[in-house]
């Protein structure tokens, strides 16, 4: 059996204000969503939402206080640096907050990051080196 | 433009040790690997590990210490309760720590949680309610 990652949840303070960001966004809940969670289908991977102490609740974890760095980022892949600002500029209109400009990064890129409202880190990056499939995924050598 | 999930970084404290693990899970890294950071193709999104410290830096934020609940998950979904008690046995064997073993939990499905040698969250779960299609992935109604 090989992993597949078939679900990317992310723990919110307000699951209704978190769907709705991902709404403004561009992507269409499931209708299995309801208020205490909510499913999108994004490029094959569900995105889910749920309450912050109620996913450390369902792992037996203690959830204690959201730190501003996670361990972790989601990557918005663009074709191009002007799809890449263009992402930016969307995702701020949509209420992120934007956490670094993107820019000319050391490893030949452009990039930058976005927060959710409840702080979930989203990195914007266009990767000459990784080019796209048909579905819109990257390649990798 | 619609948001993707084209990679998943996980901040790590060890490349070369996350590598090792995640090798043993059954992926094959990316020629584009070196010793500080590491790709997966991993049923199209990218499974990147890289340092913890590293990860923070890219976004500007500070690292901190790496906190036991990191308010997301990831879920590799199963076919069945048998197969879910496979995959956290092939985890277990390969090197992650069982956070909660699999069990029937109140949303009807069956599903467990381990964590990799850095303390990243992975679900296994047997969802009833959402059928793979041909690639592997869930379908949502």
């Amino acid at each position: 059996m090989t992993p597949r990652i078939n679900f990317v949840t992310l723990g919110v303070a307000d699951v209704g204000r978190a769907r709705a960001f991902y709404e403004r966004l561009g992507l269409k809940a499931s209708s299995a969503s309801n208020p205490q969670v909510a499913f999108f289908d994004i490029n094959g991977v569900v995105l889910g939402l749920f309450g912050y102490a109620s996913l450390a609740e369902d792992a037996g974890l203690e959830a204690g206080e959201p730190p501003a760095f996670r361990g972790m980022s989601l990557a918005w892949n663009a074709a191009s640096e002007a799809e890449a600002d263009a992402i930016m500029a969307q995702a701020e209109t949509a209420g992120a907050r934007i956490v670094k400009p993107a820019q000319k990064v050391f490893w030949g890129g452009y990039s930058g990051y976005f927060a959710d409202p409840d702080g979930h880190l989203w990195e914007v990056a266009y990767n000459p080196y990784f080019p796209f499939d048909a579905m819109g995924r990257l390649v990798l050598p």
